[in-house]
């Protein structure tokens, strides 16, 4: 039996805390907050309607979280998508098309070649890259010397096929092609499948979403940890020596374990004082590891209008503020729900403004798509997962330029009795639900049978032997 | 009268704190470790002999920390140079070439010609650079949007055109061409006069050294700040609202105060807690601040033996692992100290190795150019910058691609209360001794005075009114 602390009560803290506790250890989940889920939360109308704030889908090929769905008596549902068209803003050219995977978009035959291009040498790239060791791909150097806009600009000949890749980018980075590495691009790209399965709905990585809200997946499994839980704790040192981790909370607390399981965002993982200091390696790669920008924000009609007239309420636009627009509404007849996304440098600037501006901006943007109906929703939401103290941006991590090449072997490597799980830790499904649980699960599989996972390099023993040495 | 607190005893914190006394207000300052200087460091030798841990140099134009040393009754020295040739690794072919400010390596007439033409169009985009509001240059989006190194391949033809450029970044920015965007590069390099005034020893920015060490010019600072700097007093958490603010060091004690001025390297001052939490425009520019990789070190001789042969000490290579050399002895007759740097991913590669190890590279490097008499140092000195806790890499913090244009607003905006200082937040000379004292000079100064500063959009009465709001 080993006695672990789990840092954070995310997906991949309570799947770790819950794999672990089933195999008769000792755990304890130290959560900062109020509340469990981290990155994934729900809240509630007046009317009972479940609103998800953060993370809330469930695409094909995540396994994992759909079989934890169903362990844990929960249930899923179709994303709205197929049953009406999408629209599309390029190029000051608003259009509909057909939402399913693979749907070609009304461009010219000049654009729709380049893109097809495009789309064909992005995957066949991606197709090369190492999930494992993504330093270690075909030609690294070269794609990891590189931004995603400079491919961009270089690859794409038409201004709609850049658009595409741009507005790609921000979807599903939050961030701009000029902030991500081409590498990490391609390996974000390969671990979801492929780029055309990261932007999907049906068949692809927004398909599917949880009754209830994804934040009961979460519940769900912090109920049966029952007081292994422990909220309103936030963590901020953490001591390890030969005998066993001490993990301090800022209001003093002291827990002792055998090992830490760490699953916060790497830039919050990299805050906390440890003692002995984490080697350098380790740091440095934390320094350059931010997370995405991101406002995600609700406008609530009394139902679904749009649906009735062939829209299903997906916008992809290169317009803005608001670039992408979900239909988010609750599987039972009930509200319509329209969620948007202000992304990227959209996000940056808007986060400086009130409320009620952003909702203002949202407003205007589907009023656009959806005609007057949309100008007055009974309600308002929104959250700024930048602003969180204890998120600070969404939807991930993402890597610059040079990090994975001369960062890469630090990203899951062990350092002594402290291991780090979470969305961004993930070879495969990183970025989402899938791949925090797995990754979670993965770390408490290897601390539970003392290093022997199929993970591989993850040797315990060995690992408390190269503690870092103070004053080195 | 004002009452401040400033966070770090390095040369900003130092500056500002002196600063701030002359004009009557009342200061402390709080340093983590047992020593003032920050990344200026020094250390003896059992003969006495001085070595320089850290940052040394004052180029040329650097007038404030000129003057500062003459303030404080210190003197200056020339650095070893043109008294002796360089010696030059480049493409497996050693030469050795004069050491003043535009001299001309021994290459192929095809290399200069492509070098020349490199430096030149280098130096045309880097002096449109706007040094107060980079983001705002022309052009600003397409240069923040690529890599150095993209510019580099794309720009140099010849293999020593491109070679010449990478050593170079590693030495002025500890770091490769990958990592950093090439609106920085032009940035920093416009900061500090141009690229060559940035790589020249004399008339540039390595031209001139404190005698008994640049630390001498903290102490100095420190000695006339007396109890007002406290040793040993790593800050932990800094609370502010509408009447101050208070600062809360590890060891649970409180220092309340008017303003606080925050000195840390930009990746550490994003790690403390803030309360209110610090806007996300702030937090997610420090996430995207990495240090440099640097590990610096000494082999010390009996005497410099290289002089002798007319050598200057000075290396440059694209070898390595050490590819940066200098003559690092102290003015007077004594040992013969040579200088080198592990940059970038040498670094990054050699911190993992053990001291021995390290002194074998460097000195396995010392012998390829200066021969079988620098095969058995007398003694080995060396510090590994992203080691240190209280620092966390050198030189300085690099913006990588889409930084600038996506945060640069947050550069230097004071957040209520809190005003930001060091080497990293100086317009001109950043990144040197010289930035770190005027930026530190310049918000003293801001303070001192009400707000009415020459750097202008500094207003504290309208900066107090835009206090973070907490649970926005």
């Amino acid at each position: 039996m080993v006695q672990v602390v789990v840092v954070g009560a995310g997906l991949a803290g309570l799947a770790a805390a819950r794999r672990l506790v089933a195999d008769g250890h000792e755990v304890v989940v130290l959560e900062a907050r109020d509340r469990v889920g981290g990155r994934v939360e729900g809240t509630t109308l007046a009317d009972g309607t479940h609103l998800e704030l953060g993370g809330q889908w469930i695409g094909e090929g995540h396994d994992r979280m759909r079989a934890l769905v169903a362990e844990l008596g929960l249930e899923t549902f179709r994303t709205y998508n197929d049953e009406g068209r999408l629209t599309l803003e390029l190029l000051g050219r608003r259009t509909t098309m057909a939402a399913h995977k693979g749907a070609v978009p009304k461009l010219s035959p000049f654009a729709l070649a380049d893109l097809a291009r495009g789309l064909r040498r992005f995957d066949r790239l991606a197709r090369r890259t190492d999930l494992d060791r993504p330093w270690a791909s075909p030609d690294a150097a070269r794609l990891d010397g590189q931004t995603f806009e400079s491919w961009v600009r270089r690859t794409l000949r038409t201004r709609a096929g850049r658009a595409y890749f741009r507005i790609a980018c921000e979807a599903v980075w939050a961030t701009e092609t000029a902030d991500v590495s081409l590498l990490h691009a391609l390996f974000y790209a390969r671990s979801n499948t492929d780029l055309e399965t990261l932007l999907a709905v049906d068949a692809g990585a927004q398909q599917d979403r949880v009754v209830g809200g994804s934040v009961r997946v979460a519940e769900a499994m912090a109920a049966e940890l029952g007081e292994r839980v422990v909220l309103g704790a936030p963590v901020r040192r953490i001591e390890q020596d030969p005998d066993g981790v001490r993990v301090l909370t800022r209001a003093g607390e002291t827990y002792a374990a055998d090992h830490a399981i760490i699953t916060l965002p790497p830039t919050l993982a990299g805050r906390l004082e440890y003692a002995p200091a984490l080697p350098s390696w380790r740091d440095q790669l934390t320094q350059r590891t931010p997370a995405g920008a991101v406002i995600k924000a609700f406008a609530i009609y009394p139902e679904p209008f749009w649906r009735s007239r062939g829209l299903n309420g997906q916008v992809a636009s290169d317009v803005g503020p608001v670039k992408v627009v979900f239909d988010n509404s609750p599987p039972t007849p009930g509200p319509g729900v329209l969620m948007g996304f202000f992304e990227g440098q959209e996000a940056r600037t808007w986060a400086r403004r009130t409320p009620e501006e952003r909702r203002s901006a949202l407003v205007e943007c589907l009023v656009r798509s959806f005609g007057p109906d949309a100008a007055a929703p009974v309600d308002y939401r929104e959250r700024d997962w930048m602003a969180e103290e204890f998120t600070r941006g969404c939807y991930g991590a993402h890597f610059g330029p040079g990090v994975w090449t001369g960062y890469g072997e630090a990203w899951r490597a062990p350092v002594g009795r402290l291991h780090w799980a979470g969305a961004e830790c993930a070879p495969r499904w990183n970025g989402y639900m899938e791949g925090a649980v797995r990754s979670g699960e993965d770390v408490a599989q290897t601390l539970a049978t003392g290093g022997r996972s199929s993970r591989g390099g993850h040797r315990l023993q060995e690992n408390a032997r190269q503690l870092p040495r103070e004053g080195r």
